[in-house]
């Protein structure tokens, strides 16, 4: 007898857990697709060379790598003896670890197919062998939008209006998307006197503002090497930002009047146009905004919900990434959705739609009252499906009792009870499972009736 | 530079490819789910022990497996030089192989969440590290239905009528649904006289009548050691068989009553019971039916389309492969639909509705005139989505030829220009793409008549 469980950190979803998973994900892309994105997958599977070097030292060690096949890898073992058989002698194939890097390879390779502009949203599972934790699993879904071939700040705009759109379908009303420049920070560091080769330090410092608060960033600039003098003066800016932000008075002109002497009018022309064009969404500046990435070269995002720690989602501008695979540089954005964070918070505070809480797996079950009469109780079933129910059918002759218990069991919200008598006089008994309440129905009218009764 | 193809035997789905692929899927989950299947999904990654010995020896050797990571593997690299250093050793994880064994797991693991009668879908991915061929790939799509314990007809007659419904819905009307049944095999090779441990020898030969003929598997079975005699007997059943199938009269009765002296009444009884149950679908007898799989127990179904070579469909009854993985056998039965074979016979057919094989990524594009018409523009596409229409912005301002070229390229049927005229004087001019004609249309009844024209 072998073990049961899934692999560690990796879930199964029973049907009330995919009902919700399908719910948000079909929101998800039905915006994707209003706003013009088109639907991309890659396999899971990918060339181990795709993904190496491509995530930092850190990121190459979470990688799934696939052991080689046949020949190959006894090739790999018996070369040279153990000290040269390593972890990257041995294997040729890696599971995909995110969804942007496929993306710049399928850009790469596809080049005369594509348009070039090419807007794509892509759902689909990644893995990292992290250790699992509370909210972190070993496969988890992206849900990534980006737009290829474009510096337009229109295309910030426009993921910042898809995302916006979809949280609130989902039913999310206290959502901040906020919003800062890669250049915004280089510009604040070098005003700080921080020099550029600390620079890539200082931002992974910074980037930990919020979990480890001014005092904590203050402490791990100056252990990289950071004088307190440019700490200081860093930590400074970021507290007038967030002065301005607890005030709540004209938040962003504000904090666009406090950097016009540290940053260059071009950046700040850029991030007012996205202020600007996403006027109904809730785009709030925040200068001390990092996030741990580097191949940001422009706009950064960041979307956070009240009482969740982390956020919900998050991208930016990287013109530089897509290069890694071809001969020429193209401007790309992108913003990705974190679907298991949301189907969390989502949970915690019952955002779901009664009928996908509920999750029934059908509107009616047709019951079987004998072998000679199954072929009466399929063709029912048959009917009640034409016009356009759900229908499922006890599999077998049994008591009705205990066929009515099994519905029960299963939530199924009506019964179509069909025994000797209702089939003599061509009738079909319907028993509301919630009330009780029975009715005898002429078999013709009873998925009208029932119908009906769903609204 | 790295390399930008594909991993061996991977596909890359550009999204006219993604679209033909979720109108496939979209139609197989709505039919299975108006049967009552739920939805269930397991991860890509299993235990490796979960599936090893699963799928025979073969079947081993193609399953993907992943390498330990950190310690665990520099353990099983050092542990007693190269000799004991191999694949088992050195990989504790592997890629789902089918969804079949997963769904075992999950039964097993899951036995008091699940209801008594459990009848699941699952649309998944599945690797096999096969060499690639023509449609013949290492990632491809199962869509699995079903149902965990009941040992009734009924149970494979719902999912032969799922099947026949989906089959029609996307526009077969050529498909033949083969039936046989585990025990008539046996019995009709207890009759040719073929010794008990020669069985599965025979029917691995067996399996290959339709590719390589009679003769060829007269061959095969005398060289795995089965008396001419047998051969002879054998072949001639499935030869009679043959024989009433091309007469085309009243088929499956009058193979029964060939049967009749051979195969035990209670496995006839099932067998007509299904043939009755499911009067409404192409099922056909077909004694010689073996299909390559060890675990059924029971009826033995395929699916196959004229002019393909191989089947579309296959199942049938398993009643002793969940007690794999559980202290007790449960009775259980299945249909597999090939997604990747559905998709190539609807393509070579051109089988796709308009809408789908049209692949448009937007109902309308909306170009931008110049930097300070940029909002009015998202504007006029956010109301347009507004409207239920899907909406694409052209990313930045460019001359108005380049706009229209690149609608075109991207093959969208409208697009709504907003020049500096139009928003001075409140309208919008629509161009048709097809036809090239152009109307200026007053802002406010731009959505409404866009959506009257696409219909």
């Amino acid at each position: 007898m072998s073990k049961t469980n899934p692999a560690r950190g990796m879930r199964d979803f029973l049907p009330a857990d995919v009902r919700k998973r399908n719910y948000v994900i079909g929101i998800i892309k039905e915006v994707y697709e209003s706003y013009g994105f088109e639907p991309l997958e890659t396999p899971a599977v990918e060339n181990l060379e795709t993904l190496m070097g491509k995530y930092g030292e850190e990121g190459n060690q979470l990688i799934f790598k696939i052991l080689k096949r046949g020949e190959k890898l006894e090739e790999a073992l018996s070369s040279g003896g153990n000290a040269s058989v390593n972890e990257r002698a041995l294997s040729d194939l890696a599971l995909r670890y995110d969804l942007t890097v496929p993306l710049a390879r399928v850009v790469a390779n596809n080049k005369n197919e594509l348009p070039k502009f090419f807007k794509r949203y892509q759902i689909q599972p990644v893995w990292r062998a992290d250790r699992p934790a509370r909210g972190r699993f070993r496969e988890f879904y992206q849900c990534d939008v980006d737009a290829i071939g474009s510096g337009s700040m229109a295309v910030e705009v426009e993921q910042i209006s898809a995302v916006t759109a979809i949280l609130r379908r989902l039913g999310f009303d206290d959502f901040i998307i906020r919003l800062n420049h890669r250049e915004i920070l280089s510009d604040i560091l070098d005003t700080a006197g921080v020099p550029p080769e600390l620079q890539g330090d200082a931002l992974v410092a910074i980037d930990k503002l919020d979990k480890i608060g001014a005092e904590g960033v203050a402490k791990e600039l100056s252990d990289r090497g950071i004088a307190d003098k440019s700490a200081e003066m860093l930590l400074g800016i970021f507290e007038e930002t967030r002065k301005i932000v607890e005030d709540g008075k004209d938040i962003n002109r504000t904090i666009v009047g406090n950097l016009i002497n540290i940053v260059s009018n071009e950046v700040l022309t850029d991030v007012g146009r996205i202020l600007k064009y996403a006027a109904g969404c809730p785009v709030q500046l925040d200068p001390s905004l990092a996030r741990g990435l580097s191949y940001y070269t422009g706009a950064i995002i960041e979307i956070n919900v009240a009482d969740l720690a982390g956020s919900i989602a998050g991208g930016g501008r990287y013109d530089a990434l897509i290069g890694m695979f071809g001969k020429e540089q193209i401007p790309a954005c992108g913003l990705s959705l974190g679907l298991e964070r949301i189907l969390v918070v989502m949970d915690e505070r019952g955002m779901f739609p009664p009928e996908i809480a509920e999750s029934t797996p059908a509107d009616v079950m047709v019951t079987i009252w004998s072998e000679e009469t199954t072929s009466e109780s399929l063709k029912l079933a048959s009917d009640l499906r034409q016009a356009g129910l759900r229908v499922t059918v006890y599999p077998e002759p049994d008591k009705l009792g205990k066929q009515i218990k099994y519905a029960d069991a299963i939530n199924v919200p009506y019964v179509a009870v069909l025994g000797e008598n209702e089939i003599s006089e061509g009738n079909v008994t319907v028993k509301n499972m919630k009330t009780g309440e029975q009715e005898t129905l002429d078999r013709h009218h009873v998925s009208t009736i029932v119908v009906g009764r769903l609204g």
